[in-house]
Formats: structure tokens, sequence, C-alpha cells
């Protein structure tokens, strides 16, 4: 490496996994399932961001929505708090903090939270309290099981302990909003409760809690459920706070827990009212108690569940139809498994067991690793992405995803297939799901002569999206298409698609090679959102790897006429298009005139300049490209775009790192040659080219220098700056993003082929004693391997966590 | 003093005034004229929160509007950067900096800021330039002149500085984006600009610039037009930014400015465009050039006009009437004193000697005082309430004000009686536009029968407020009168309105006082937005300060009836009450059972419970109850009332104050009796009451207690938790925080009466060496007395800074 911007020790480290501070107010890790929508815990413990109605909702608070602790050391005053550290600043809005955020009751003092995905502990501190308290929360994850880990629920516990000398009387509540059908919030930050919505109290079947519901109708898109429930037997209630004006509710509610800890059944209030702030709002809550003794711990655990099972069927208001009476609706997946949030609450109290010893053993695996603790964050962190509102499932079980989210709404829709393209963590985690975008992509959004809608509409039953096909995306989709085979192994997949697959394929060569070079030319759509005209590395390994999958695919299948025409193609063009790019150090765009048109980069070192090999890597198709040149490349996008400052770099575009950060830049121009309007994003940064170059660097053997990019990117997402769990680009948690799950591949050296029933590791570190986490479409699990200290043999070990190897050889 | 708070260096520093680092995200501070709305100036020096177009708009940026700043040393290579400081964390929206925001641009490294209301500096630190730079920024303001203290302009200056050896070439540019007419912003956070803009460049008279304008109707609620100009004479300028797509215009003008320093007239560049990204935006830069010597210094100076003439007839749209073709509109009043930006930037720039010679005055007057620092700042920021867009004025001249505003619209209508009881300010620097208001309330809003509505909504030729009548604030209003009438000495403003203003006094007599004691007892509708019942000493220390000030102008405008009325009135009810209600210590509410109503105080120590006093006070009207209970009373407001910390408050209501901050609560319970729902508000804090307790406790001896509780507030105004220039309540720039200007009458001991012609000073602190500002309607200045150290005597002397003082005697 030319510069040194981490020490080994840096960039090899395997220390604990990072924690933030309480005012770490960026970081927020999500609860929920995949296509459940989310809440999210923050630093403090708090519940922020509740994105559980069917739409993004950053910054979504429900009010008086917490939990509380009371403590009674015998023969002293009692303790009542808010289970959240303390609030930190700015305290700038514009009311101050409304009585629904309750941010005058009294805090835990500080507080440190640590997220290894899916788990989050926040653990407290507080000297006034004769007990120390923790919090965990998740919700199930396990891979290759998408129904449990789609459910519409999260578990939330607090583990208390007695530090005192004497018996501590413990109360835990959970107060809930019941915010089913609500639309929004009115000014003054009131939400605007559904005059239908109903509490109860149910006790049924070792189940207990507060059941949410409405009256609407089933088919409402407003309709729904929410549910605060426990196992735990030592119960304490009240169905409805009281109800009447201003804060009337939350008064009467912190009075009665302070007082004993215990909650009246009902409240009843008879003073004559004010002539101004009634509200609708019904609020619930439920907790737990018992005396500890000194040293006793005890934990109190919640579930929330919620069930808003219908969608608009189509992206966004916008484009769905409003004329007559409203938008029509889809069920979300989960509404298929389960008849409301009661039931899902059930579920997942009476499945607890497996479900989190799955999800244990998926953390374990993975967070047990001996990969570098930031790049283990890195892979897990960006789960997230799958789990977020980025991404949902309509009822017949696709996966849809957004490019990513405004804060308010989705952004980009259409499972975008040029930015889905670098996405890797969904393929090798949930293979079914990612197996339902090939078939829209192939048998939905692809027509006769083989152009590809790179934006699915036709989902919804809508007209296509109108506009240029994306060569990149089209061309990312056969790759994937290859690997999603590899993955699973299924046959199925690729018969019931290659008809229009291959169309897809042919279509590059009639719409983008203007003259039969086998090298694509023509005006080429892509994911920077412009078009490239004249040969490009980009368009072009995109190309060469697709015909590479299509090849293997059409032999495999017995289309002899398809294979042999992908050969020949890939390989004159893969041949003519390192004759005419390669520029010593890297490939450049061919173009005469580089400001003939707009957003071109013709000499420049371009990021992406060879995606399609990285893709062709982790796909298991081997070179595409001359080895020698694309090692040399990959490692000059390295040394010429990535950055350790950014104080002297000049970018009129939109910025996701700045002032004293490190990153990698989309492309830079070290021998001259910049456009007069270089294409728009060249002076970004976006972290799933980060990702897929890093990959790809290891890969080629450049192992610290993609470590020291997956630092930079972490460095950034500190708590402070960013969060942690949400990598934007144009949109909150970016499927892009999801291109972190190659770091596991490329360091794990890992070669699968379920088609084949093989299997193999060649670690880039730590050979000597490596253990990570694998996964393909028939199971996961762990693989260690270990130098033997007397032989200085290798000895490996494999263990199957979920699903089976059968019928797959291992490492031969 | 119990427990002290503060060391007595604390509470008596005068030190000179808080610099705000870079990272101050909160501190901003407001540019703009009374009624025309503003921009704010950041901790960086960045231009922010765009609220010029006839509403608020807390956040709302003008993309592609900044100033920069290229210096090229002899011999080197130049450096181009914005002029502000780094962008600070976080940086996590959902889709990064916006390219308008050119975040990826370089800037200075680091920034000092101090604001010294009206004026602000901005002092940056970057060791990569070879010259110092600084930014002044300000819009003219001279107390007793309402309409040169309403241009809508602002003056921005950078002042440069060679530190180097060599000569340096600088330019200086400004760019601004065209938002006449402009309808918000789209998704992606595009500004949506007028396509009927546009922009022009002039050069007339010595004064140049970009005017930007549209050819919408002028009756348009969107019509009107902005500028960017100089006096300067060596200008650059760039009318239009080269148009396109994406980020074509700030690309071909950064280059253009980093190439030389100076701007192509034209930008034109033909390459073909791509299929996505077109936008309608037109923006302008200029700037100016000079080449300056070692240790030369040079300033360069801007402003920045607007003009949007049209507001709409009604406080805000949801009230106006939309049926037949969109909202009526009504000219701001600014918009009868100039013709367009053009006109209002001309009449700065060619005023500005003088314009800016007597804000100068007044910031020398008011910053050069012997009060302490803290102090100082308290009463100068909050004068931004009546700059801010929680005032404006309308086209006859009468000046509204809403309570303060939300992020983007207005909050609590109608010129609140019972809110705007608080504020001083205004009556003190701008009577006129004070004594507008009693106009408005008593001819206008008060009926027949002396009901007034204590909002004002016949102001707009609506139907009135329809409510309850409130009874402080009600009584305010004719304290307030007659504090008008004797800062103005003007007869013709009681004569105007004696009639309705006697009208609503005899309405207490009617309306709330059931028994014909005197005393209020009703049902009381007051500035808690609830409804007191019984006799209290809120309401009726309101109403016996109002029977004062009406007996004195009944009795100079020869109403005797009322005169006696009024004093027979006071003289049994102030007795009355202070039998009923003082509780040994200080004044309770008299209600058998407090439990009965909700929303009472009962036994409670309320920290406006002598309100009307402060008042009584400010206005000259002297004791209106037993002194010694009031001295009492007021020092058992702060030793029960202020908190050190609030870790250990309870408050379920809205939160103003957290953690270890410290402030006065509304109300508590030392001695028990809490009601089960106590009156919402009463665990909150507000600086407002704040203020008037601390000026309170000042006039009665308490300076120590009062100075503690002005520094509580300040601190918590740091720039990290709050804007300092905007103290919050139910609302940015909330009314209330206007009482701050009593601890400026109450430390000097000022007294006025313009009708007799006396005024005189009585210092509260340094006394043997002390200066402050003064004002009354006929002039203001600067009052100085020191104790000759020879013979111990007190000299004084006084300074007429504008106006006159001519049949005013001093100190007599």
């Amino acid at each position: 490496m030319n510069n040194e911007v981490y020490t080994k020790e840096q960039l090899y480290s395997m220390g604990p996994q990072r924690t933030f501070n309480n005012d770490a107010r960026e970081a927020a890790f999500l609860l929920g399932g995949i296509g459940t929508g989310n809440i999210s815990v923050g630093a403090r413990g708090e519940l922020r961001d509740w994105e559980i109605f069917n739409s993004p909702g950053k910054g979504n608070y429900l009010p008086y929505t917490f939990f509380a602790i009371r403590a009674e050391k015998e023969g002293e005053k009692p303790v009542a708090k808010v289970l959240e550290s303390e609030i930190q600043p700015p305290y700038s809005k514009s009311h101050g903090f409304l009585s629904g955020e309750m941010a005058g009751l009294p805090r835990l003092r500080s507080s440190r939270m640590r997220g290894e995905y899916p788990f989050v502990w926040v653990d407290f501190e507080d000297s006034t309290l004769p007990v120390d308290v923790s919090m965990e929360a998740f919700t199930p994850f396990i891979p290759l099981n998408s129904n449990d880990s789609g459910i519409p629920g999260a578990i939330i516990r607090y583990k208390v302990k007695n530090t005192s000398d004497k018996p501590v009387k413990v109360s835990v509540i959970g107060s809930l909003a019941n915010a089913v059908g609500h639309r929004g919030f009115a000014l003054f930050g009131n939400l605007q409760a559904n005059p239908q919505s109903l509490n109860e109290y149910r006790d049924e079947d070792g189940v207990r809690g507060l059941y949410y519901y409405t009256d609407l109708e089933e088919s409402s898109l407003e309709y729904g459920s929410m549910c605060l429930m426990t196992r735990d037997s030592s119960v304490t209630y009240k169905t409805y706070w009281l109800s009447g004006g201003w804060c009337d509710g939350i008064h009467d509610l912190w009075d009665d827990f302070c007082d004993d800890g215990l909650l009246e059944k009902e409240s009843v209030y008879e003073g004559v009212k004010s002539e101004m702030g009634e509200s609708n709002l019904k609020v619930g809550s439920m907790g737990m108690y018992e005396t500890l003794e000194p040293d006793q711990e005890r934990v109190f655990e919640f579930i929330i569940s919620w069930f808003l099972p219908n969608r608009i069927k189509a992206w966004d208001t916008d484009s769905c139809c409003c004329a007559a009476g409203g938008c029509e609706t889809v069920k979300n997946y989960y509404a298929t498994l389960f008849d409301d949030a009661w039931h899902a609450g059930r579920y997942l109290l009476e499945n607890l067991d497996r479900l989190e010893g799955k999800s244990r053993d998926f953390h374990r695996a993975l967070f047990g690793s001996t990969l570098p603790d930031y790049v283990i964050d890195a892979i897990a962190s960006n789960i997230t992405v799958c789990r977020s509102t980025t991404c949902f499932r309509i009822e017949d079980g696709t996966f849809l995803g957004w490019e990513g989210t405004f804060d308010q709404r989705g952004c980009c829709e259409g499972s975008c297939t040029h930015v889905w393209n670098y996405a890797q963590t969904l393929a090798f985690l949930f293979p079914d799901l990612e197996q339902s975008m090939r078939k829209v992509e192939f048998n939905l959004e692809t027509d006769e002569n083989g152009k590809m809608s790179f934006r699915t509409r036709r989902v919804f039953g809508k007209e296509p999206w109108d506009f240029l096909p994306a060569t990149d995306g089209q061309m990312g989709t056969i790759i994937r298409l290859y690997r999603e085979w590899k993955i699973s192994g299924d046959d199925e997949l690729i018969k019931t698609v290659w008809e229009k697959a291959s169309k897809a394929l042919d279509f590059a060569f009639e719409y983008w090679d203007s003259d039969g070079d086998f090298v694509l030319d023509s005006q080429q759509h892509n994911t920077y959102d412009i078009e490239f005209y004249g040969p490009n590395s980009l368009t072009n390994s995109m190309f060469f790897a697709a015909l590479k999958a299509g090849a293997e695919i059409a032999d495999y299948l017995g289309d002899e006429q398809h294979a042999a025409k992908y050969r020949e193609a890939l390989e004159k063009g893969s041949k003519r298009m390192d004759e005419l790019l390669w520029g010593g150090e890297y490939y450049i765009q061919m173009i005469d005139d580089v400001n003939k048109y707009r957003y071109q980069y013709g000499k420049g070192c371009l990021s992406d300049q060879i995606l399609g090999q990285l893709l062709a890597h982790v796909a298991g198709l081997g070179y595409i490209l001359p080895e020698e040149h694309v090692r040399r490349a990959v490692k000059s996008i390295f040394d010429y775009n990535f950055r350790t400052s950014f104080r002297d770099h000049h970018n009129v575009q939109r910025t996701y790192v700045l002032n004293d950060e490190k990153g990698l830049l989309l492309c830079s121009w070290p021998k001259g040659g910049r456009p007069k309007l270089p294409f728009v994003y060249a002076d970004e940064v976006w972290t799933g080219i980060e990702y897929h170059v890093a990959a790809h660097l290891i890969y080629e053997g450049f192992v610290d220098e993609g470590l020291t990019i997956v630092r930079a990117v972490r460095e950034r997402h500190d708590g402070y700056r960013r969060n942690p769990w949400n990598e934007v680009e144009c949109g909150h948690h970016y499927a892009r993003s999801m291109a972190s799950w190659a770091l596991l591949t490329a360091l794990s050296g890992f070669k699968y082929d379920m088609v084949e029933g093989t299997m193999s590791f060649k670690p880039a570190i730590n050979s000597d004693d490596f253990k990570t986490f694998w996964s393909t479409g028939k199971g996961w699990g762990i693989y260690t391997q270990k130098k033997d200290p007397e032989t200085g043999e290798i000895v490996w070990d494999i263990e199957v966590l979920y699903g089976s190897l059968e019928g797959v050889s291992v490492n031969e």
C-alpha cells in the first residue's frame, strides 16, 4: 500500500463491536421483520421512528409510548424513571418538547448502546436507582426462513438486578398509544387518532396484554391492530388512560405508577373540564412487578406487535388510482401469515425459544467470526436494508424494493435493476426473495424484444415504466440469475425465466452494439442516471459477465445456439474492449470529444469500471477480462480514488463525505482530461461502490487496501455524523449498500455451487485460525479452519446451524 | 439569597458578549426589518432560514445561494472557498447534502460568531488562505423610527486583509437563486422555481447589481422581486448561470470563478443533454475584486434586498376565503414605502451612512451600558421578536403579532392580549407600533358591552374570535394603554380609545366579580389556556393595576365618574384580596375544593401571582398591593420556584427546561395541596415569566435573585441547546420573551412621564459608575452617573442620540 492510512492493528483488529453513548443521536437500530416496517431503538434506549404504518417514517413518534421503572428499596423513597437515558441537546423545537414526549419526566443518567444485528443492547447507569438496568431488543432473524424473519413485532426486555443490600420492590411498565388508523399529526404535534380505535385487555393461554383494534372495515387502508404483550404472570395494567383534555392521561398514569408501582385498572376523575383541549387518543399501560432480594436479577419481557395489513396497490399515492374512492389496496405478505397483531404476538411468544435460538445461532456465527470487527459491522449493519421500509412484500410473496427512502416516503421505485445490481445480502440470506425479483424482471418486465423496464410497475398492474433501458441494470439481472441458480441449485428458476432472460441478453447485441464488434457502444443509460456514449468498461464488463452467465445457463438447459453465441461474443468482445480501453493503469471510456455529450468520463478512472468482474467473482463466474489488467485496474481505483481528506475536494454534486472524512470517489482524472461537465455523481462517494471495490481489492489480493476502504466507511457512520444502521445514498437504507455482503465472500474466499453440490473456502486473512459464517440456499452455519501447530497442516470444520449439507462436498 | 447559585462575579460580570463556535448549530441571528421577514446568519457564517416569503420558514434554504472568496497570492496557486466555515455533523439526511447546499465545496476551517443585536460578526480562520476574512451583517435598527427599522434588506460585508508578504488578488462573489414566486420545494429538495422569473443586471446612479423579477401580475400573491447589490465599482457578474440539467450551473460557475476570480457574463456549452434532470431555476452571481498589497485591508460590501408585497388577508390560509379564486391579499406596510427590491436596496445604499450611524448609536448605547453582559444579551436578543416572522405590519401600518411561530407557519393568531401583556420591548422602542395594537384591541375588538376578543380577527374584516374573554389579557390592555400614554405623552391616543377602554374595564365588574366585592371570582379564562375559578391574585393584580391606570386616565380626561368608581374598587378590592389570599409567604387561590374544577392551583405558589404589580411598576403606577406582601411574595416565588436542576422534577406537560438546567417553574406547592390535575403549564418554565419575575425581584430589591434567573435563562440559550436569538414557548420568537426589556427599566430604576415631562433614574446596581440606554416616545440615548471620588456626590449626564429632551426634566 502506498500511503498507510491505518495501522495493521487497526485494519486487522478483532475487538468487540463499538458502543454508542447516549449523545450519539444519529444511532437508530431497526426492529421489525422483512416487509413489516420498523420501530427503532435509539442510543438512549428510546423507541423512535415508528415506521410500521406501511410507509417510511423517519422521525415519526408515538405520543406517550415508553417504558418506565419504579424501584422502592425497603425503607427508602421510591424512584420512578422513564427507561431511557437523559435527552440530549439540541432542545430547540418550536414548541419545546411536546407532552407526548414526556421530556420532563426523570430518566436514567446515562447509557451505552451496542447493536449486533439483529440484537441491540442498552446498558443504563443511574446512581439514584437501587438496581442495575439493561435493555435487550430484537426481532427474530433466521436466514433461509423469510417467514420467521418477517414477523411484525419485536421483543423488548429489561433486565433488572438489585444492587442494594435490602429487598427492592420493582415495577416495569410499558405504555403504548393506540395508533391504529391514525391520520398523521395535527398542529401542535397531536396524533390525529382514529375515533374508531379501541383498547382491550386480554389474558389467554399463558399470554396477556393490551390489544388495540378498530371497528373500521377490514378492507380499509387504515384497518389493523397493535399489541403490547407478555408471558409474565405478575401483571398490572390500565386499559385506557384517563380521558379528558390536555395532559390528563399521562398526569394520572404517572401519579398512579409513582404511588405504588401498580396501576389502577380504571381511572376516574370528575373535575369540571376546561373549554379547550380534548383528545381522541387512547393510551394503555401494562407492566410487571416483583420484589427482588439483594443480588437477585429478573427479566421483564414485553413484546410489541402490529398488524397493518393493507397497503396501496402502487408504489406511491401519486401513481395509485385515487379517482374512484381511494387507492386500490394489496395485502402485505405478513397479513397472509397472521390474522391480527394478537396472533402475530402470540406466535412470537409461543415460538420464542426456537425463534430466538436460531437468531442467536446466526448472531454467533456472524459476530463470532475472525473477520475484523468493523468488517463484521459493515456486513451485518446493512442487512437492515432488507428489513427496512426500503423493502416490502406483497400478498403473493413477491419481494419489492425502493432504491431507498425519503424520511416519509419511498424514493425511486420499482426494484431498480441498476441499483439492486450491487446488493448481495438478500441473495445469500433469503434466496427465495431474491429469486422473486428475477421472476418479476424477466417474466413481467421484459418485453418480446428483450427490452427490460428497469423499474417494475407491472407488478401492480400498472403501465410499464416508460424510459430508456438501463445497460448495466439489464445485464446485471443475468449475472444475478446465475448467482441465484448457483446459490440455490434450483433448476426450476432458470427454466421459468430463461426464455425472457435470453431475450434480455440478446437485446444488448441489437440495441447497444452499433457495429457488431461485441463491445457495447450506443447510448447507454446507467446507474448514474445519464447515458454513456461509446465503449466503456462499466457496461461492457457487465455485458461480458452476463454473457458468461448466459452461456453457462444455456449450456445447462441445452440451448446450444445461445451458448455458442454468448461464448463467441464474450471471447471477441472482451479481447476487443481490452484493446480499445486499456489505458495502461485502468480502463477508460472511448469517446472522440468528451465534451460532445454531457456527463461522460473519458480518460477518468472510474470506480465502477469493472463492476461486472466483481459481480462475476461473487457469482463464481471467474475472470471475464485479463486477470493482470483486472488486478492493476482495481489497484488503480484505490490509488487514485481513495481520499484521506475531502477538504480540498471540489464537489458541486450531492455530498456524502466531507471535511476530514475518508472515502472513495466515484471517479477521478489522474491523467487529466476531465470533461467540462463530467457525469453527475462523478465527484460523490457511495458506500455501495466503496464496498464492491473493497471486496474486489480483496478478491485480487489487495487486502489492506480493501480493508482500508471499509474502515473509512464505518468511521463515517459513528452515530454522531450518521446512523451506523443506515447508509444513505439517494435515500435512507439504500439498497446499494447491501454490496457489503461481498466482503464476506471475498474474505472467506467462499465458493459455492449448489447445482454441482460443491462449496469451498480460501480465507484471505487469518487463514491459520479462521472462522466465518457461510450460507447457501441449502443451509448456513460456521466454517472453521486452523493450522495444526504440530503438523503445520490446515484442519477445517464445518458446522450446520440451519438446513443441511446433504449432497454438498466441502473443500474438495 | 438562600442558595448561592452563582458567584457575585458571575452575577455582576461585565465582560464582552459570548461568541459561538462553528459547531453551535442552533445559533441563528436574524437579519431583516420589522414586518419584512428574515434571513438568518448561522454560526458558520452561512445564510439560513429564508423567511422572506410572508411566512415563517425555519429550515428554508435557497439553493446555490452563498458567498465565496478566491485569493491568489503572487506566484502561488489560488485558493477558492465558500465563505462559511466547515459544515458540522450530523450529516444524516436521507439524500446526503443536496447539490444546492454545495456541501462538497471547500470552506474555511473554523469560525467564531458574535451577535450584538442588530449587528452580527463572524471571524473566520483558515491557514490555507493568504488573507484574513471576517463577516459583518445587519439590517438598520433605529428605535422610534419604525420605517427605517423596517427595510426589507440586509447589509453583508466581508473584510479581507492580506496577511502575506506578496500581493494577493482577491475576488469575493455572491450567488443568489431567483426565488421570486417559487412554490416551495419538490421531491429531492429542488426549489419549485417560478418559470416566469427573470434576472437582470443593472448599473445606475452608483449602484449596481442583479435584479430578479417576474412578469406575474402585481396583484398576484407570488409577485415580487429580489436583489443582490453593491456600491462597489470593480464588479464582475453572471446574470444567468448556465442552464441545462443536474448541477450544470454550479459546475460552470465554480470552474469559472476558480479559474481567474472573474465571471464570464454569459455561459455557453452545447454538449448533448441527458434524458433527465432539467430545471427552471435561475441563479446569478456578482462579485468584486482587487489586488491587495501586504497588510492592505478591503471591505467587500453586498446588500440583499427583497420585495414580496402581498400577503393573504387573514392570519393563515385556513381562515382566508379560498372559495373564489384564492385568498384575498393585503399589502405589507413596507410595500407602501418601496416600489420593488431595487428601490429598497437603493434606499439602503444611498442612506447607509445615516442608517448605519444611528444603528451603531443604538448598539453603543445598549451594549456600552454597565449592566451585566448576560443581562444586556437578554434585553437585546429578544428585540428580534418584533423583527421576526412572529410579527408583521399591514398596509395601513397596523402592527400585528402571532404568539410565536411553528417552523413553517404562525402559531396562535391575533396579537393575543394575554401573551402580549408580558412584552415590554416594542412599547419602549417603537411606541407608535405598540399604540396601533391598543387601537385594534379597544376600537375594533371590544364590543358595546366591553367584552374584548382577545385575538383580533376583525382587523382582516373577519368574524370575531368566538370564545371566552381573557381576564388577564383584557385587564392588561388597560395597563398598557396607560404605559403607552406615559411613554409618548400622546393625549390623542387615550382620547381615541377611552370610550371603549373604559367599557373594557367596566366589563370586569359585571362579568368577573360575581359578588360585587371588587375581587374577581368567576370563571376566568387566562394565559394558561384554562379557566381559574374563585379569587386569585393573578387576575386580581391585573384588575387592580388596570383600575389604577383607568383612574388616572379618567382623571386626566375629566371622566370623574369612572375615576371615582375605579379608585373605590381599587381600594376595597385590593384590601379584600389581600385578606382573602395572603397565605403568609405568598398569595394563593381561594377555592373550596381544588379538585372540583380541573386545572386550578389552590395553595400553590404561582410565579405569575402578582404580574399586575410588575406591570404597574414598569408603567409607573406604583404599588397596588401592600408593599410588604409584594416583596415577600416575589421573594417566595424565587425561593420556591427556582430550580438548579430538573433531574428530579416530574413534568408531564411541555418541556422547556430539563436535565442539569436551571429555571423558574410556573408554580410549585411548597406547603402541599397540589391538585390532582393542576393547571396545564404549572410544571413548565417560560422565559417570559422568568424575566418578569426577575425584573420584579430587582424592583423589590432582590437584585441577586433577579440576576440569577436571568443568567440561568441565557445559559440555556447557548447555541448548542437553543438559539440565543429565539426563545420559544408556544412557538419560535415567542412574544412573551419580550418581557426581558423590564430588566432594563428595573436595573436603571427608570421612570418616565412624558405627559408630565419628567424622567428619572435610580440604578439598582453599579450606581457609582453607571451607564444605560434609555428611551421614551420623545427620544433615546445614554444616561450616565458617576460618584465623584472627591466629593462623594453622584454626578449624572444624559446624552440624546435620537429625538429630543425638549420639555423634559431629568432626575428632578
